[in-house]
């Protein structure tokens, strides 16, 4: 762990926020006691195998209102690992069909007893509107292309593991910036962190814009990648896009695809991220999602620390 | 507590049955066991938050055929508050898709040891043909227009607990009450512990035949107004309507729905119930629905409070 | 219990498999070790009613890509009678439908600290690939028409609890053995503990190629009834026939279907299994399925006795 970490975890003892919403709101000392604490969940429960039963009595329910399977299941077991109950809602056969509002429904969740809400919805804002008017926390699990925190955090903890810091590094984001949450989430807890963060893609999927809160931005792979200390691929979002952004997923790939080509000329000891579900032979081939470099698997078994930690932190339960 | 329930409270001590099929056939002591003991489970469980682990061991299974958030969930947080391990059932996936009957079904779900089944079903005693084929309890969540017994438990005791007592009250219920199995459990719960009750609503949706058990009823909300004590807005059904009870739910909204004019007239301690999902604009408007007289979440809060007492009572746990 | 079984019980003291994929790999004493541990935990836990925490801190995963409402049940109730924690996926609302390959949403699970996976699907050794693939422990619950030991092991403890032995007997298999994965498993699992198996159905349905596996081969059930001391009805699987393979219900039942005169040229001790969900009046009338020699819900019960003997033989609890 480097210096200016270890610093930073014992200026901010404390947690006082009631919800997570984004990372954009958070300081780094807020990122930073989150990593840690997720860091010491990973370790005493065995790479997240373990029980910890530190929120016995506790309920989380799960609000998905877009499909999703890692996300989801993610925050169950971390949940359940910490001693909590977890209720699963989704937008099918619930009394959303029926007529209720949205915040209704929430508002229904949390008179049931639930202490935390976790959703996921393809409208930017509707974890903060649940937020404004539910007394219970809620966790932001992805709103539309908006924010995705804990999926961030769990990216930058992998990152930290491997490479000891955040600071300093070059971090490239490469692909659908544009659908991306995962992408908005990086961007501002890589930042406040410390490093470098340049976003590559297509001139359709990457917008100029981003340069006016300190980003760099590329449109071409290979001038950047000799200085990437990390890479992290998103997924090209077939299912968000209403137009194509590119000719063809081939034209793509040979553009943006992380293969055994542009490896040899990367750095040595290049990191290789990507937020699942992949889509093997777009963003990457094989084998580099199966080589060395790749911390795809350990990006998930991270998701599970960083969530346990979250709702541990919000919970109160120091 | 006024003193009738009480006394009876303290004569009927023992629960002697094995499943909860509907109101109609319980006694007035059988209704005031359920609403002391639910009572008693909220107050030591905080609201119903805290876990009270009687039940450890005991399974429920929610064999659901129609779409349910809130008494699904309710039911499995109740259970689970109790210790009790839940299954849930539905009829999507389901081997009836294979082509076995509704009650092997059943009989093969009570053979991997499960203690209650929790039955919602379109058919009208669907419940009481099961509690005739398994020899575990049967709790009728819903079955078609008929009972839903938990809700009238869940209404009453929110009366109970704001008001101090049933017995005397005038309660209306207003809207749908041809198509409300909610009508009908409140109507025989509340009769039972001595209200008042008046059906109101339009002539297609409320039988001049409830007279005949002592029910009064009306197809003028502004004429019985001012003598109510308590407003149970039912929800408008629109989807077990084959044909419209009326000409447009403006109409119905003009002539029924619970506003800020009709509450000037009314008693100036008058409680609103809504069992939801509402909606807003239909039966009552958000002003109302949201104002110092609606008890709508506090509802949501005893359905589970209701519900672990009904758990825990059927399974003898005494 | 009859001496060889006890015998190869204490040969076999230990159970060395990570996975289980099938029956036709395993040996009689392994096959014996399960029955007699299932044996054990179906005493021990009131008829698998009661908890037996030994997996508390394990985590199941359910994948199922075939509906199934009781396979998966019993699957996760036997999990959390033993105290672990379960988590069900499903083809829908999953990473699939955003295109990753099976393997990698396995992997995926496992990263999530899953300690057994178990899958079903419909295209045979889809288990086997998942045990190349995974660091877990994966159980077959069903891999098209080729597999399900879970299924057969109830079935042979079933019957091995009613009549105290398998060597030696004749047991029947009759009906759709072509697409029956339930099938496969009895023969293996049976001819191993001594078993004299026949299959017998339609022509287009039952292959003569079983007899060079040392399986009689019958299409003609009354002329083999008298023999039998077992039957298993096979369930006609309607959904996975593609073309039909008998002219109607009418002429199969006709012909295969055990009813009360087929019973009466039976063995007077009979035993009559059917793994469900049956079709009443088609394989079985409902007299039979409801009378004295039918043992179909005992074999539900007993599906979870296996399952647990299952879960804590993999995972090593001894």
């Amino acid at each position: 762990m480097s210096t200016e970490v270890g610093e930073a975890s014992t200026m901010s003892a404390a947690w006082t926020r009631r919800h997570l919403l984004g990372l954009e709101d958070l300081s780094a000392e807020e990122l930073i006691l989150i990593l840690d604490t997720a860091a010491s969940f990973k370790e005493a429960t065995g790479g997240c195998k373990k029980k910890l039963p530190s929120l016995t009595g506790r309920t989380c329910a799960n609000l998905f209102f877009e499909p999703s399977t890692r996300t989801r299941t993610s925050f169950s077991l971390a949940a359940r690992r910490l001693g909590a109950d977890t209720v699963d809602f989704s937008s099918s056969g619930s009394s959303l069909s029926k007529g209720e509002t949205f915040i209704d429904t929430a508002k229904n969740i949390e008179a049931m007893g639930v202490d935390v809400v976790v959703v996921r919805h393809r409208t930017p804002g509707t974890p903060h509107l649940l937020a404004q008017n539910l007394a219970c926390s809620v966790i932001n699990a992805g709103d539309g292309p908006h924010e995705h925190p804990t999926q961030g955090l769990l990216d930058i903890m992998t990152v930290r593991e491997q490479l000891g810091r955040i600071d300093g590094l070059t971090v490239a984001l490469v692909g659908d910036i544009a659908h991306s949450r995962t992408a908005r989430s990086n961007i501002w807890g890589l930042k406040k962190l410390g490093a470098h963060v340049i976003v590559c893609g297509p001139s359709t999927l990457v917008s100029p814009l981003w340069r006016e809160v300190g980003v760099e931005v590329s449109h071409n792979l290979d001038a950047i990648l000799p200085r990437c200390d990390v890479l992290n691929l998103l997924r090209i979002q077939f299912e968000r896009q209403t137009t194509r952004p590119f000719p063809s997923v081939r034209e793509y790939a040979h553009l943006y695809a992380m293969n055994r080509e542009r490896l040899a000329k990367a750095k040595e000891d290049i990191l290789i991220l990507a937020p699942g579900p992949i889509n093997r032979g777009v963003e990457l081939t094989p084998e580099v999602a199966d080589g060395p470099h790749s911390v795809i698997l350990e990006q998930v078994t991270n998701g599970l620390a960083v969530r346990m930690a979250v709702l541990w932190l919000i919970c109160g339960a120091l």
